[in-house]
């Protein structure tokens, strides 16, 4: 059958689009109060920038879409606005650091569809390269729960630090090699529980000593921070300082209740190098992450070669598929013309300009040159909740006059088109 | 080298960005007052439906990109947003007819690259399905006259029927196997003139009294409707009369001195089955189109197999990189927060939570965090125009105070964050 989408992918329109219009317009506005610059990277990429060992890595390189262009270069749609940014960043030593950007954009997985999960998809993200840390942490954290807050979608951002995870994995005998693998099976507690993840583990023929130890640790009672750095005596390690001082700024900006720290947490993507963040419906009504990001120091200045100049890099990502199956059920009203325009015989050409001058006037204008008998364009117009029909007549088209009715008041007037934009006008500012 | 950008493609931020951010704002305002619903349709799409007969035809296809799945699925992305769109209202049979729509999306064409061309570019497109003409046609040429006008692009809109052309091509004894392909050799006048014409004419190996038939065609003095017409006897054919009509309509909407009909422009497109348009810039510094569409009858009904439905449907499409190349001088002033957070000694935090409270109010709030001197900071925000600075020190931080700087009127308070509020609004409203 010739007629079908492809799989995963999906259009949208009439009330639909309005609310991820509407949605995307909230995260927009937050961004920009947060002083984020907008963004509009490539779609298309070098299959090199994409498979680049500082890139996503192999997990996601596999969903890639790949393609050649005439010219047999071998291409790649983005996976994710990170690499995309990092590029930006790369290519353009102009920018001034620190710099804020926002994008929100398409990008494509071959990978598994689920609620949710599309293989075209929409993606938000807040990134700030060029400062170190926690202040930049934190600052996302505060974008966070500021855009949901306005969503109204109550959240749990879980966070943890890499640098952190990693000290712990090594005090529980992780050799270094092991240490992104081990992580990434971690990372799955949520997803195959802890049972799904010791079996995981213990595919990995990690020395049966430290796949104990591990399993221990995923069951652990008391996952505090506090209570990890003591047991491990890690107190003064990198990983434990930056987790400290991230937390001293999270209990003053009072987000302590909506960011919860999670020592398992640590994303699939290999770039992070230290603080980790996830997303999660708070009513759990929705299990899958509605967003999540981290800290990729080291991307920026690979890709540049230049090992001189530091790029340290934060970004945070909103997925709005994720959003939307939260909110897909609220209660949208599509926008509606103000006022509706209908021709009364040979006068298409007179409603036509009619409305153009309307519209001129900034006042959203429908017409109904449908062919349909009156009274049916009068009661689908009723129907629809529009307040104010213009009829024109040839006797009022000769005249130079409308003939204004307003279904509400159930009055009628024939006026020139002046006196009726002030009047509808009126009447709009008066609703408002 | 790794770090490049796939030839024809472009990432925007800065200035660029925020014009043509404020670009698509123009035009969906104008899209919307004229009362199209907002659409966003797949990128990626099944490589039959791109490539099929009532598609964009070969000239078209030899220019998408291609590619497959992990299931071996033969796709291509999208060159157009005409053929998604006639996808979306075949599939969906609920939507109610006469539908007008608008989408602002990526296209993708694998073709030469020069000014205002791109391999990655914006289109953003209106259509209406389910009126038959000349209505919806003159109602599109207000829609790109409206669009243009507040853009501030002195255009010409160049406009024909394809039927009528057609007609013209028989009486000269262009046979109808040959109609397409003399009509897409005509449209190339602006680009190779007409000796460039006559020689693709003759390449065609057509009948010798054809091609000196239409060489003088094209070489005519009176290139108007009324003239040709008359000349070829068609005054009452199909397509004289549908120019005819629109004629009238456009001279009753005053819209005759922006669109100029044009006996010999077809558009590349196959698809198109009676009006078709190009928007030109009047002032003639660019020379490449602005826009264009027309009316594609008959592909809707193919697509979806039905020959009892009518689908009639005309659509125009505005390239927004086109449009850019005019307008990218044009100055304009990147957002600038409205005020400035600065700790003064270990204050970050409170810093922090004040901005946040800044921007949940509304108030776009930049954060100097980057530890460089006082006057430094204070100058380099002084340079960009901000009027408001807010100063934390240790003292302001246990008070409960904050401390605003007026950058404008160099005055300097203590007061609570509510105060400053108050203040910074009551200026920004001033200033309104």
């Amino acid at each position: 059958m010739l007629m079908q989408n492809v799989k995963g992918t999906f259009d949208f329109f009439g009330n639909e689009q309005l609310l991820r219009k509407k949605t995307q317009s909230v995260l927009q506005e937050v961004f920009e109060l947060y002083d984020f610059d907008g963004m509009d990277s490539t779609m298309l990429n070098e299959l090199d920038l994409l498979t680049s060992k500082y890139a996503g890595g192999d997990e996601i390189v596999k969903e890639m879409y790949q393609l050649t262009d005439q010219g047999m270069r071998n291409l790649g749609l983005r996976y994710d606005l990170t690499i995309p940014f990092a590029k930006v960043i790369a290519l353009n030593p102009s920018i001034e650091l620190p710099y804020k950007r926002y994008e929100i954009g398409k990008v494509f997985r071959d990978g598994p569809v689920k609620r949710g999960r599309l293989r075209e998809f929409l993606q938000c993200d807040v990134d700030i390269v060029g400062v170190e840390g926690p202040e930049a942490e934190a600052e996302l954290m505060q974008v966070a729960v500021e855009a949901f807050k306005r969503l109204n979608v109550p959240i749990t951002l879980r966070w943890n630090n890499r640098k952190f995870l990693g000290e712990i994995l090594e005090k529980n005998g992780v050799t270094s090699d092991e240490k992104l693998s081990v992580m990434l099976t971690l990372d799955k507690i949520e997803k195959i529980g802890n049972e799904g993840v010791v079996k995981e583990l213990i595919s990995k023929g990690l020395d049966p000593q430290v796949t104990s130890a591990l399993t221990e640790l995923i069951q652990i009672d008391d996952s505090s921070f506090e209570y990890l750095s003591n047991k491990y005596n890690i107190e003064k390690s990198k990983g434990s300082l930056e987790v400290h001082a991230l937390q001293q700024l999270i209990d003053k900006l009072e987000l302590d209740k909506a960011c919860q720290f999670d020592p398992f947490l640590s994303r699939g993507l290999s770039f992070y190098t230290g603080t980790v963040y996830e997303i999660f419906d708070a009513s759990k009504t929705f299990t899958s992450s509605l967003g999540g990001g981290g800290r990729y120091d080291a991307i920026i200045g690979k890709l540049v070669g230049r090992e001189d100049i530091q790029y340290p890099t934060v970004g945070i990502s909103f997925g709005m598929e994720s959003i939307m199956e939260m909110i897909k059920n609220r209660p949208i009203q599509l926008p509606q013309p103000v006022v509706v325009v209908l021709p009364i015989g040979e006068t298409v050409s007179v409603v036509l300009k009619t409305a153009a001058v309307l519209r001129s006037n900034g006042i959203r204008t429908g017409l109904e040159i449908s062919k349909r008998k009156l009274k049916k364009s009068l009661s689908s117009v009723a129907a629809k909740g529009i307040r104010f029909v213009i009829l024109i007549g040839e006797d009022e088209a000769n005249a130079g006059m409308i003939r204004l009715k307003d279904m509400k008041e159930k009055t009628e007037i024939v006026v020139t088109l002046e006196e009726a934009i002030k009047r509808i006008e009126y009447e709009r500012k008066s609703v408002l």
